[in-house]
C-alpha cells in the first residue's frame, strides 16, 4: 500500500502543473473559491462527461436537464431552505469571532477565551436583488442545491418525453452556499458543482431503488479508478437523516483529512413533489396508465459533488517513486478523465524534427485530445507529463525522419514501444479505448 | 428561400418537445429566466462542446479554463465595471415605473405619460454578501463577464503550460446582468452563458490577429450549419467602441426580431492586463525569449454567447413543409449539434418487437445518443424525432424478426435504407461523422 498522501502536495501539483488556482490570486484571493486551471478544467469536464455519460446517455430511463441558478423565491419556502437551511452561529464578545456553535467544543471562544452569545440562526443561503431596486420582492437566491430545479420542471419533463416511470431527471451544475467553516482545498467551498439525479420510481418500490442506486454509483468511482479500500458505505442512523429522507447512505472516500463524503444517496419519499404541489397548486402527480392509477412518485436521490469527486480522483491516482534514483510523481488516472490523452514530444527544437512532429500531432489531435511540448529537456517533459497524468507520451527522434516511426512511452509501466506513424491513430485508440482500465490490478501491480 | 420562422413558433417547440421550459413555471416563472429540458440541456451541451473542441482541443495555442463565478470585488474596480457598468435609468413620478433614459424616445412615461425623474446611473452588476454578516467588507459580485477570469490568471497559466505566444486562454461559463430590458427568449436574459476566448499577442500583430479570429468565428457557425446569408460581420464606429477597445467586430445573426449580435471580437490591447497589473501591483508581462524582450501582450477577445447561438441553431435549423398533404416540422440540425443522434423505433410496442428493439438499442447507445421510443404510432414518433432534429431513425419491425435487418430513415431526405443490424453501427458512424454536413447546399436542394 503506497503511503498516504497528505493534501499539501495535492494542493502543490495542483498549483504548479495548472489544475487548480486559488481564485484572483493576484488580489490575494477570495476565501473558499478557486480557478481550474489548464490541466484542471479538462479533468473536471471529464470527471462531469463520464458522470453524463453513465447516468444518462448509456440508459434509456434517465434525462438530462439545465436548469437556471436563480429561481422562484417560493422554490426555496417549499423546499424548506429559507426556513430550515440554517446553521446556529455565535459571537464572541471581546474579539468579535464568529463561530459556528454546533462545531464548538467549549463555552468559551475558541481564539480569545471570550464570553460567547447566545447562539442566532443564520440562512446559508447567497441572497441578492434582481431588478434594480434592492427591497423585499425582488430579493432571490443562488441556488444551494440543483435538485430543486429539477422538482419543480417534473411535469413539464414527464410530458414532453414520454417516458414511464421508473424515470430518471438529472443534471450538473453549480450551487451556493454561505458556510462559515469551508476547508480542506477544493472540498468544501462556498461556491461549487453538483451532478444530481432524481429519480422517479412507483411508492413500495423505492427501497430496491435505493439498494440499486447505492451500488451503481459505488461502481461509478471504482471502475473510474478509486481503490475499493478507499470508499466505504456508510448507512445514516435515524437521529442523522434530513427531515426530507425516509432512509440514506453516504459513499466516503479516505481524504488526507480522513474518511469524508464524497456522494449521497437518499430515498425522498414523496416529500418534494408533494410540497411543491401545495406551495404551487399545481399537481405533481404520474398517471401509471398500465395500473390505471395516479400517484405521487417516491424519488431516489443520488447527489454527488463535481469539485470533491475531482479531489478524489487527483488524490487516489498520486503516487511518488524512484526510478533509477530519481523521484518520480505520477498521476496513475483513468485513461477517460485524463486531462491529456498523447503528448507529442520532439526529441529536441530542431528545425528538421519541429515539421515531422507537428504533422504527427495534427494527426492525432482531431482524435484525442493532445499536449505538443518542445521546451526544455525531454525528461523534463517526461515528469511534467506523468504529474498531469498523460497516459501516453510519443517521441518524435531522428531516426524518426529516416524510418517514419515513433515511441509510445506508458505512463504506468514506463514500457516504450516503437511503432509507424502511419499505425499511430489506431494503436493509440485500441490502448486508450479497448482496455479497460483497472485500478485495483495496477496497484496491486505497482505494490510488489 | 423559406420563409421567416417568427419566435413563438421557436418558443412553443422548444416547450411542446423539451428544449427550454420557463424557469419555476410552476411558481408563475422568474423573470427573463429559463430552463432547458432534456433536449435543450444535450443541444447547449454540443454547442459548447463544438466550440471547445475548436477553438481549444483542435489547436496547439489554446487551452481552457473554468474560473468561478464570485471573484475578489478589487476585480471589478480595476476592470472599470465598478464605476462604469451602469444604465441611466429614469421613474415615473406618477406610476412609479422605471425606464431606461437611453431608451426612451419621449420625455414622458411610455405608460402613462407621467413625469420622469433625472437619470440616476444604475450598476448592473449582482451584489451579494460573503460571510455571515451583511456588511459592505463582503459584498462580492456575480462576475457580469467570464474574461476577467482570465485576466488574473494569465501569470498562472503562462508559467504552468509552458505555451510561448501567441497564447489563447478559453472558458466558457454563467455570467449574471442585472438588466433592466430582458427579452427575445433566450437571446437577452439576466443570468446567460459565454464562451470567451483571450487571445495573447505581441503588440503590433494585434490588427492581423483580430482579423483572423473575425473570419475564423464566422466560419464556425457557417461550418456548424447556420446560412451564411443570415450572418453578416459589422464593424463598430468609433463613437461605439467600448473604453476598453482598439477595433470590434459583431457576428450578427438575422433573427425574428432583426438582425442581432451573436459573437463580438474586439482588440483590447493591453488594456486589462495593465489596469490589473496596477491594481494588483503584480507584473503582468510576457518574457519573449527568442527576442529578448519584455512586453505587456495585447489581446483579441472573441465573446460569444452559448444561448444566443443555441437560439440562432434553432431558428436556421427550422422549416415547415408539407409531405403528402401533411404538414411536417423539422430541425434540420447539424448531426453535431442534434440532441438525439438516433432513434430507435419498434414499429408497434409488442412482445416479439420489444426484445429485438432494445437489443438494437443497445448496441448503439454506447455510440450515440439514443432515444428509445415505442409509444403512440409510428407516424407521431417520426414527427416528433423530425422536430427535435433527430438525423436517423432506425425502424424495428416484423421482418426485422426473420432478416436481421432494420430500416434507417434519413430526416431530411426521408429516404429509407434497409440494413443488417450487424452493420447498423458502422454505417451511422459513416453517416453521422463520415460525411460533412453542408447546410448550404442542403438548403439550396430544398429550395427546388
Amino acid at each position: 500500500m503506497p503511503a498516504k498522501v497528505d493534501m499539501d502536495k495535492i494542493v502543490s501539483l495542483c498549483k504548479r502543473r495548472g489544475f487548480i488556482f486559488p481564485s484572483s490570486e493576484i488580489y490575494g484571493g477570495l476565501g473558499s473559491c478557486w480557478d481550474y486551471g489548464p490541466m484542471g478544467a479538462e479533468l473536471k469536464r471529464n470527471v462531469k462527461d463520464a458522470w453524463w455519460k453513465a447516468v444518462i446517455h448509456e440508459r434509456d430511463d434517465v434525462v438530462g436537464l439545465d436548469t437556471s441558478i436563480m429561481m422562484h423565491p417560493g422554490v426555496w419556502v417549499a423546499s424548506g431552505h429559507v426556513d430550515g437551511f440554517t446553521d446556529p452561529l455565535v459571537d464572541c464578545k471581546s474579539c468579535r469571532l464568529r463561530w459556528r456553535a454546533d462545531e464548538l467544543e467549549t463555552q468559551k471562544c475558541p481564539k480569545c477565551g471570550g464570553e460567547l452569545t447566545e447562539p442566532r440562526l443564520f440562512n446559508l443561503m447567497f441572497r441578492t436583488f434582481m431588478g434594480p431596486v434592492e427591497e423585499e420582492a425582488s430579493t432571490v437566491y443562488l441556488r444551494p442545491e440543483t435538485a430543486q430545479g429539477i422538482f419543480v420542471n417534473f411535469e413539464n419533463v414527464v410530458t414532453t418525453s414520454r417516458k414511464k416511470l421508473p424515470l430518471g431527471i438529472a443534471q450538473i451544475g453549480k450551487s451556493f452556499r454561505n458556510e462559515i467553516t469551508t476547508g480542506n482545498f477544493i472540498f468544501r467551498t462556498r461556491e461549487f458543482e453538483q451532478m444530481e439525479l432524481e429519480y422517479f420510481v412507483k411508492p413500495g418500490t423505492d427501497q430496491q431503488w435505493l439498494d440499486y442506486w447505492v451500488q451503481e454509483r459505488f461502481n461509478w468511482y471504482v471502475k473510474l479508478g478509486i481503490r475499493e479500500e478507499n470508499l466505504r458505505l456508510r448507512q445514516h442512523g435515524k437521529d442523522e437523516l434530513a427531515h426530507y429522507a425516509k432512509d440514506c447512505y453516504d459513499i466516503d472516500y479516505l481524504f488526507p483529512m480522513g474518511w469524508s463524503e464524497l456522494e449521497g444517496i437518499a430515498d425522498r419519499g414523496d416529500f418534494d413533489l408533494t410540497q411543491h404541489a401545495k406551495a404551487s397548486g399545481k399537481e405533481l402527480t404520474y398517471y401509471d396508465a398500465e395500473a390505471n392509477e395516479k400517484y405521487v412518485p417516491y424519488v431516489i436521490e443520488p447527489s454527488g459533488g463535481v469539485d470533491r469527486s475531482v479531489l478524489a480522483f487527483l488524490i487516489d491516482a498520486y503516487e511518488e517513486e524512484e526510478i533509477e534514483g530519481e523521484k518520480r510523481t505520477v498521476l496513475h488516472l483513468n485513461p477517460a478523465l485524463a486531462p491529456i490523452k498523447v503528448a507529442v514530444l520532439p526529441l529536441s527544437r530542431n528545425e528538421k524534427l519541429t515539421p515531422l512532429a507537428k504533422e504527427v500531432n495534427k494527426r492525432l489531435c482531431s482524435s484525442f485530445v493532445t499536449d505538443y511540448d518542445d521546451s526544455q529537456s525531454i525528461g523534463r517533459r517526461y515528469r511534467r507529463q506523468d504529474e498531469i497524468g498523460t497516459p501516453f507520451c510519443v517521441t518524435v527522434d531522428f531516426e524518426s525522419l529516416e524510418d517514419n516511426q515513433v515511441t509510445i512511452r506508458d505512463r504506468d509501466s514506463l514500457a516504450q514501444i516503437r511503432v509507424p506513424i502511419e499505425d499511430l491513430n489506431t494503436i493509440l485508440e485500441a490502448k486508450l479505448k479497448g482496455e479497460a482500465f483497472d485500478a485495483s490490478s495496477l496497484w496491486a501491480t505497482r505494490q510488489k
